[in-house]
């Protein structure tokens, strides 16, 4: 079993370390801002001062840290993780970063004599702490079979997407429709209760018919308890729509969509919604047509008497 | 059981219609186009030489057809449907309206004392075909009860959305989610592609993941396999979103990924691409990066082996 | 000279009939709301009691209405004006209606033996005092020619674009670039007003440079002095953007920059400014940055000093 | 009288560099690609063998390149500008770069006591030539003042924006603009041809009214004449609209219009019109539309008959 390094023990850091730890693997942790890792000492995790000390004390190497801003910290700051890690080392990052920077590390990283795999996923935090989430992986195959077990103590999935770049890339391209598919539901939910009907009858359709998805069975009981608590916030959504319409327009293609959509989630961020749910965008719709779009109606009783 | 009368014998009609029959109602036929009720006259069906003919012969009167123009012509043309209805006819329309249409025929119908519910449906022919189409139904609650037998031999579910113009509203509404989904996914897929990812392994990540939706479920095969033979039309997809979009005019709900999406459409079927499948949406997007969105690579093998 | 009929007595059709007054041109006049026509009866002016009694004194009739349903009102209506012209009358609509309405109105007065010529005027009150309106015309050239004098006495320049409907045409295509270059001027204001670019310099710069116009010609001075009193209000934008949409849909031409700003102005419109100048779209940008766009720095004074 | 320096000798360049000679100034000149400098030479400039060459010859130095990337291969690779000028030089920018460059740019000259200006132009080449070029100059007021006469030679006037980055800033959002414009009047025209009408009438209207711009001037006859050689080519239009959304994105400034339009280009660019003038995004629509949007019809000659 390798000795592991773990740095990022956020929302989605903590629980993946955890799950690691109980399944028996050596573990050294690190976050910059301290005391995120209590309850991971308690499962036995080492602490280390730094990212170097991490490297210093491991074989393979997990990061899961908020962007390219942090990522270029940990990795080429002070005591960062490169300029200490030993040939053979393996390094993972989850995070969400621009393939450029994750093509950047793959090569910094080969030139030390280390493998790189970007392997960003899809999946909150419930799928964090249940070990269910989705690896997309960029990089060598016979890397990513050396790390398959690791990788399925966390997840319930890895699928190999390419070279080094190509998990970043996916992320971004998997993302994109993420966020448009939520900002269709709202639309669509908008016209319904324009057109006065009842929120939870064109649910109950939607997740029946077509029109169904993957974000309309994680939202729908969130909008209609209109409980806008974060699973995904909208700010986090934005980051992603951007950091998507920058590939894009590198690689030179057209994403009208993309572009739209991401347009409306600047406006609902600007309207003060980004540290709700991506599902608040909906208040940005009620603003404009000034009417709530999840309010039951009397059909509502009616419904459960005729199906 | 009701004695049916059923118009408009096509794509769907046609399969509604014979699960009527199996069923063992007594059901006479009409289509404006002969010829299509031969395999229902097999079945036990009776032919009517008009709309007014099916009225005269029925307690409840079923229509599937194109669109506004051809209901106004069979509802209110010579021979007409809302003529010849005798006081407590029950009349269902499946078709995609207009609300506006479909308020009109509410009214005409409840002032000859008829009743009538605007029931569009979700699914396509294999839907038909086995009996589990959706229905949105809007129209008065008792007469929906009265029928539920009937619509359960048709479909699977029925789903009451409010008053009548309400089924075609909600039909609308949904349809905006439909054609913004599937562009989602042929947009990340755009993206996906340009990046140099395996569209086979970027299909299975949006299936395990938070992208997962119906209509990918649905295309992921077809487009894998470059089939854009017709499941639903673009071109009626872009009559929808049209529609969708004079709707939301209407309601002042401003909708603008409907707006991109519509457009988007409207670039297809200018590309002549409106009698192929709606996911030949892709082959618009193949133009614009000169490049296939569904292309395997070799990873495609690496795929099975490491999972 | 022609015995002229004039209906619809407006912020524009008012100046306009009193042109021909000061001309010298014998006019009746009708308005459906009564008390518009006191300064043109003091004009020397004959009143008329409806549309028909218009058409009884008229060899040439002039409309200026609101809308399609306006115009259905006065032509088809009780005493409307097509039952009652006598044949050789010709028919000059200047409103902004949908060209399918043009159409069907050309159609159904030559049946009758008069002429129609669809009209619609750019250039709003001041242009219509001033006589200085441009007129777009549809229908036969020798028809146009005919009336040149009584069209050239309201406006400074005939255009004709073709047979009956073209006018119209012609009106929504023009009014969709004013639209578009409205909404272009104000979001170039506020990624300038976000950039901490003061307002004066920045309009300065526009109406030197590339990005002049004469809607940021027009507009400038009220976005400075933040007076948004109405010269062309959003909701009537919002109107034309409505029919130029429709009208491109019937014409399969994609106009997705007209629906995104369509898109743009119902946001305005549902933010309540519709009653408001169409600059006053720039409070919907506003709202969304939390920033004016119109405020001098203290830039402004060395402006003048430097140039 | 300064002692210039001018650096990038290309279309725009040259016709600059060339009114300063011709003014009396004494002017050193390098272009990266060799050969651009045998008119200047021939007008009294003389040839140095990089920036730092230039740098060293010079009060006042000009740089007009193409991007980021070259802007900082000159002022900071081999023989770069900034490790070679002296104290109290001053360093205008007259190329489109990002604000953030221009800023870092700002600083780092500062930081050698030096002044520097980022100035650049509205205006193509023959401005260029004829010395009408509009400067929007971000920088301190006193320096600008300094250079005065030296932009006065060069242009027509000089616009102020505010501190370093705000020439930049103000390229990007008055581009913005052009942009919006272009594709404004195309859609406009795709429109009209649509609807059957003329372009040169269409045209005649839109510089007649409410939908006049600079850019529908300067397009109308390349548009009529079918004449899309390069005034400033699609490619560039793109770049300039990367360059803003990349800024809105920073200024957290939703930029809806900008981001459809960017999408619309990037179209154009991927059909092959990206080194054509912008205007050939015409080209787009025709395919659209399976149509040209320029064929002059018959009532060409009558429209100058009636008016």
């Amino acid at each position: 079993m390798f000795k592991i390094g773990f740095i990022g023990l956020g929302v989605m850091g903590e629980p993946m370390a955890a799950n690691l730890l109980r399944k028996g693997y050596s573990v050294t942790v690190f976050n910059r801002t301290p005391g995120k890792a209590d309850k991971l000492l308690e499962l036995g995790a080492n602490a280390a001062a730094s990212p170097a000390a991490v490297a210093r004390a491991s074989e393979l190497i997990i990061t899961m840290i908020s962007n390219d801003d942090s990522i270029r910290e940990v990795y080429y700051g002070d005591n960062g993780l490169i300029g200490a890690i030993a040939p053979g080392t393996i390094v993972i990052d989850s995070s969400t970063i621009s393939p450029a920077l994750a093509r950047q590390l793959h090569a910094d990283i080969s030139a030390k004599s280390g493998a790189f795999l970007d392997a960003p996923v899809t999946g909150s935090k419930p799928a964090a702490e249940s070990g269910s989430l989705v690896f997309m992986v960029g990089g060598d195959l016979e890397v990513i079979r050396k790390v398959q077990d690791v990788l399925h103590t966390m997840g319930r999935k890895v699928i190999p997407m390419g070279p080094g770049g190509s998990g970043s890339t996916a992320k971004l391209a998997h993302n994109t429709i993420v966020g448009i598919n939520v900002a269709a539901l709202i639309e669509g939910m908008a016209i319904a209760a324009s057109g006065g009907i009842d929120a939870k009858s064109f649910l109950e359709l939607v997740q029946a018919g077509g029109a169904a998805s993957k974000m309309a069975e994680l939202k729908a009981p969130k909008l209609l308890d209109r409980d806008f608590s974060v699973q995904f916030s909208l700010a986090l959504m934005l980051k992603d729509l951007r950091l998507a319409s920058s590939l894009s327009d590198e690689l030179k293609t057209p994403t009208p969509i993309l572009e739209a959509v991401k347009s409306l989630y600047q406006v609902g961020d600007a309207m003060g919604l980004g540290e709700l749910d991506l599902s608040a965008l909906a208040q940005g719709y009620e603003q404009w047509i000034n009417k709530r779009i999840t309010n039951h109606s009397s059909v509502e009783d009616s419904v459960a008497a005729v199906d």
